[in-house]
């Protein structure tokens, strides 16, 4: 007789609070993935997953074993359409009617320095999230964090010389369909910024891009409309939502912007 | 001619995007605060604050320092009702139809180990939201995260000795009554758990902890089922989230489950 | 007969390992505490502490419940004359040679905005920490992490108009007489860099810092440079470093400099 | 005439304050790495860097652009050998007689789960720094974080039933050749500890998981030492501090421990 079959299934015990669970599962498990860019090449990267299932009210519990053994053997790049099948996968394996799967993880792009060309990367957080329902209306949610520059059109206006500026970051989140990219997500954030961030910068480029930030002054309200204003004229995207927040450069706490369609 | 009348004044330009912000304001803002707490007594702390108001599409900016100087001038001590009233003094000051105020901060409450009788204090964290609507609908939300501990029903059920057990956090969230009390909230989590934790505890006190922990074992579903049952009978509770998270002490993730009223 | 009596008692066990533990004790202790300032007012606040001691090496545990029994006895506020009390009962409640207490915790102080005079309060991180020994050669450090504004000089010097700014902070570590006082320390941090920072500034005070930044630009090794100036000729200090690190505003990353005395 | 050699050159100027800076240069800069592990296999991860050098008196300032100009020239996968190049290769291109590089970044080890071989990944937080030192005596620092698990030993011993165990996390730190291996730190921190952790575990291993941690309890003081014993005896390692940190599950602080060589 199998050692299996003797142990108690304490999960598979019925449960008689009459409570469904909306999800229950794992979170915090980080695991090695390869990014799927927007061009087609594949970029390693480390993810952090949340993976849950929705529970019915008369199972006592899930089993948490089955949620690293999916994820293992998943052979797939990561990108809007694997993690759909990733997380239907996990769906059938847990006979769950609602799954959900959740990762965050890190992409460099490479950038090349305004005037001497010098090359380096700049890191982006990027999320992804695939609720599946076996009903129908599974839906696709992609975020992306991108560091800006912003420089304060008020701080401009008054100052003899000078105007504050500061680091910010543009939060993007988005309901949308599997085509969309990051990139695209990436390239709006940064243009509607005072300037973009580089790693690498030499002199001539350091002057570039702070006579560029003088040159296009924002508030953390235009940045926050600037980036919604390409966001509601996408047609991929069904829902959206962008947060801008300042990191200010006169205070210790931040200016923050944020709008939903 | 006053000096503040020569400044130009960008943030009152006209702004011709047409497009509304949901909310903007400051974020990470860290001011002194007293907790006032169910008994009536106040307790000092330091809270975290994110002061936002809605700023319509025909205004390029809000005046920030106007969010500091409320918080600044706000003399009352922390708690559901003084929430209300200051985000409706920030709406007032901002001319706004919407405003939201909130905030995070640490609490302590003394408690006697078991056995011993020693005192101690334990901490949690809670927050609060207050969304202020000028045409009605205004709402009070209410965080807790409270540590307990917890212990596997399925690893005591199939191990001869032992059980693998952990520090957990259960996180309430809840769009509640003024007269809703933290306290409530963090008494029904601890008993929802396997043993609730204590800042001391002599060696009787060990003893007593560790079988009372053996006794009532609890999978993270469990947990969440035990404090959605406590509050969803609340009268003075009109939507809440429960999270339970376990810091599971054979792995390197957590285990989760989640159930939304 | 006592139950205390009659329980094993494991951490009074011969260790056989021949290994001195360095520190032994509770981290991650959180606690209310009441700071006090240079001028002798108390100002509530919260302390994460770091109570450890040293194990000779025949012992094989410590009593954990007595660190939080001597924190929890403890009726004093909070400076570096009081720790250094409260570090010295911790080495006679647990018979120790050495007893270290670290402790974390925020100060808020109150500015005046240079124009307006409009009042708020800035917050500041700080640290201290007492090494008891019974030998002699007991000491005091002190940590204080003081946010600025930079501007920089290369920056300024190539561009024809603007220059890039940013947040940055300022962390001065000192061995030292418990007669030295954190708000030296601030003081010393915030005069060394571009611009010091406010919670509220109103348009009048925005133009001043923002002039004030430009006229005082200064490197993140000029930054370290004048606060370390400052500390080397302080009678108090016995050793000091001085860290002082910028968010910079053009890149992802962050310039850092550090002298050590 | 070459714009580069027209604009101010601010870093060049000279200083006369007459301090020396111990170290400037970058903080935080992630980048893409492949760390070398000990069996010759490659494994693609993302670290984080700080890179600094020693500035003479005179100098006003450093040149950030080339502490990423040689961070992005560098082709080699990251081991104690190439981290050692790079960090020459940095004080060279800065002209600076000592130059420091710190870096960490994650791993992954597969483990088979100990009944059931169900395959999984386990994290570990590594870290590495290189001391280069132009007149001799540079040095290499590796550190490893292993989180593993802990079982009360007092707890056992008092308690009629269970036993109170938890998550904890071992830090290694050593100042080493070359030719140590991290793999040897984690092997001795997981055989340390009362058990060792996996992602994935079926029933079967979670009944002798929680068995094994039942029969090997460690205070945290044993897991300390029992790590110190291992690293003193390790011929290639020159320095040693061993922390070891339980997250409690019947507190909510922390026990700890360290030893150091």
């Amino acid at each position: 007789m199998d050692k299996m079959q003797v142990l108690p299934d304490t999960q598979n015990e019925q449960d008689h609070r009459e409570i469904m669970i909306d999800r229950v599962g794992v979170k915090e498990l980080r695991y090695p993935a390869r990014y799927l860019g927007a061009n087609g090449t594949e970029q390693p990267t480390i993810a952090k997953y949340e993976m849950t299932v929705e529970l019915p009210a008369h199972l006592k519990g899930t089993h948490m074993s089955r949620f690293v053994e999916a994820l293992h053997a998943f052979p797939e790049p990561l990108c809007g359409e694997s993690l759909a099948k990733l997380t239907e996968a996990l769906a059938g394996r847990l006979q769950a009617q609602r799954a959900y799967i959740g990762c965050e993880f890190s992409i460099f792009r490479e950038k090349e320095a305004p005037v001497s060309k010098m090359k380096s990367l700049l890191d982006y957080e990027l999320g992804m999230e695939y609720r599946y329902c076996a009903e129908g209306g599974s839906e696709l949610f992609l975020s992306a964090q991108i560091p800006v520059a912003t420089l304060c059109p008020c701080s401009k206006a008054i100052s003899e010389r000078g105007a504050h500026n500061q680091r910010g970051v543009v939060t993007i989140s988005v309901a949308a369909d599997q085509k969309l990219t990051f990139e695209e997500l990436i390239d709006l954030a940064e243009s509607s910024a005072s300037c973009e961030l580089y790693a690498g910068l030499k002199r001539t480029d350091e002057k570039a891009v702070t006579e560029r930030a003088y040159d296009q002054p924002v508030f953390v309200e235009d940045l926050a409309r600037n980036v919604a204003a390409g966001l509601r004229k996408h047609d991929l995207i069904s829902w959206y939502r962008v947060e801008a927040e300042n990191f200010e450069s006169i205070h210790n706490h931040n200016a923050y912007a944020m709008i939903e369609s």
